[in-house]
């Protein structure tokens, strides 16, 4: 746990269980506070640069008005401005951006992107999703599950792709205790290293991962069953297969008979009819606007802790 | 009048004569306050979503900079970022908005997905210009009349093309009670739906509404001559056409020695020699940077109104 | 010095040796204060709109980012949404501005424009860039070298392209009357107009303009070498032969044999191995990132003397 990555939040898996509850803590106290009307000026004066290589609504919108309600500023920067790789190399702009501003959030495709603005940038570095992690989507998420059930205590199911959202929830679950029962099909399963890392995380905190292809098996004893797109962007032109091979881990009314007192999660934009059928999507048991509004405040929370 | 259209700002004729005439007190008073250098925070700690599919300098500056203005902030989302109706649903996309700002401002094609947005969101939805109405441009204008006149004891004249800005203007005088004298090709004349709107308030209101295809006989006894681009955003390949079927309505001093007091108005941008000529526009009757500068406040009221 | 000019800050060469020595200790005040993170509300309530025809990192990051330390608010505005020239006139967009906001920063590729922008606008305007100036990045310089020497005793030796940047620094020096040394190939020499201007403040200045095509010559006795890239935007089909031309003017560690002492200095993005190599870039007496981060500075004592 390198002290460069402390400062920054690249892998929910640089932050030891305590740091993450308090993350936790901090956002709670932050959206009781937004709810009560509450102005807060923790980064007056304080600007993040947002480096977005991906389309955004959820993460752009949830950064900028998360600076902007803690008396800080965000700005919205775009590849073919920037020109990482064509104008600069990384390390001039991450050195330059350290002259200026007080943080960079960074979306790129490639995480080794993320990780070298880190190394050589000296203010801190927010990862706001690679090809490899998304661990402000998994803090969103750990206190959206908080609002309905200790999530230590929780049973997280989730099927599908076994992409960087489950990346990142399978290593939540390994640092802070909690039991993970993931099903995907063998060949779009996590990713060795994450499960290695994941492994050897889960023998200090007592967290069950427990691996399958078998939808049916994994949302046995759920509390919350999760899942995301079968086709992230950049994934376009296998979209046709990719339906075929994940048929099976589609979540709806059927396989949610299996734990009828579920909750289903989704971090959005969903395919609607593929992943998620509409009717559990819209349903009584969706959290999935939870989980959008608390982008907001967990991020909030990552902002304070690494700029504050 | 729904109270879901209350909340937001889709139309003139959702507010009755009363709150109209409050906004524009309220406008002038912001005006007052800006030009005296008098610093305000009416609107502390919120946020605006501002959502394009169009390109804009008026609407983007303006609210951006009245958002600032009253101590707010206004996040700027472009279509290609959001992907309403690609990516996302236009209702998961008001339904996610509404969990992180305060209020959204939306210009788009389709009149029809603001109404919706404005159906799904759970914070107002302002109109910051459709196909079919752009009441933020005629509250502006109001305040442009003010600045010269009693607007309830004016008559106003439109020449050219029965689109977006003409018929918020015939909507505004039948709420309000002035006259408005419309003239138009019978082929590109105001909607049915807006002018039977119009003739029901105007019941209530005793406005005056003369419809016409005499452009001659239109600015008669007028107090402003008003006119508006004839090609639309979207509309460039009848452009050629256009010019044919307007030329008769082309706003210039010939037409304008039969009102020799009457101010003249154009939303912007003007197609200088088409339907108006630079004499004209650049000339001493003209009001056209004074409606764009009332933009500003205008919405400051608006917003205000809506958010605060 | 026509009225409008001082206004703006469209060239160093509108303002006179106090004034740019008055807003360099300004820069180097601003420079402290936020090292202390010391709060500053000079530009509270006031908006700054920035119009890029060019795609920009730092002119963007450190103008936003400087209204926004000096408690102000930017707006960035992109060529195809304001669509000068194409939607509208330059002077209806200057006009129309000035209704809306305190000051415009414009980067354009022609320097006409720019000054048109300045003589149709009621606000001050800031060159961000053209063509033929870059008087930000000058001031930037000046505070970078500054921080090494007193700039007014300095002799500076500029290798290269006789760009915008050159002749800013080429004004720079005559105004405060430093010895400038500028080694040029005689096809890409700075512009004749730029030479006799300078020309004639240097002999009120008393400074020494040496103009050469000699690199070697340049760098002796100098206390900064400069360079920048031989290719500017827009030039890039050009590029191969660019580079056969300007070979000897590369700053590499050979050629600053003959200046041991000298500091080096280039306004970036780079093109290594180009213009210069990695290792004086990167080396120990390279400047470049002070040069980044007091455009910070420098601009903000612009915008607030423009528009405080």
């Amino acid at each position: 746990m390198a002290e460069q990555n402390l400062r920054g939040f690249i892998s929910v898996a640089d932050y030891d269980a305590g740091e993450l509850l308090d993350l936790l803590a901090r956002a709670q106290h932050l959206k009781r506070l937004h709810n009560m009307g509450e102005s807060r000026q923790s980064l007056r004066g304080k600007t993040l640069a947002m480096y977005f290589e991906k389309p955004s609504l959820r993460t752009h919108v949830t950064f900028e008005a998360g600076m902007s309600q803690l008396g800080g500023h965000a700005i919205l920067l775009r590849p073919e401005q920037v020109g990482i790789g064509t104008r600069e190399t990384p390390r001039d702009v991450a050195k330059a951006l350290s002259r200026w501003v007080h943080g960079i959030m960074a979306r790129t495709f490639s995480h080794s992107l993320v990780e070298q603005l880190a190394r050589e940038a000296s203010i801190p570095v927010i990862n706001g999703l690679t090809d490899f992690l998304h661990p402000c989507q998994a803090m969103a998420d750990l206190q959206t599950m908080s609002e309905k059930k200790d999530p230590t205590q929780s049973t997280l199911a989730y099927l599908g792709d076994g992409n960087n959202v489950a990346q990142s929830l399978v290593l939540l679950a390994a640092v802070l205790g909690f039991r993970i029962q993931l099903a995907t099909p063998a060949s779009h399963t996590i990713s060795p290293r994450v499960r290695q890392r994941a492994e050897e995380l889960a023998e200090q905190s007592g967290a069950e991962l427990h691996w399958t292809e078998d939808a049916q098996e994994a949302v046995k004893g759920a509390d919350f069953v999760y899942t995301d797109t079968w086709t992230s962007m950049g994934q376009e032109e296998e979209a046709e297969l990719r339906r075929k091979i994940f048929a099976p881990y589609q979540v709806n009314t059927g396989i949610l008979e299996a734990c009828p007192n579920a909750w289903v999660m989704h971090c959005m934009p969903a395919h609607r009819g593929e992943e998620i059928t509409d009717e559990v999507l819209d349903g009584p048991r969706s959290l999935v606007y939870d989980q959008a509004e608390n982008r907001l405040h967990a991020q909030k929370a990552i902002l304070e802790y690494v700029m504050g």
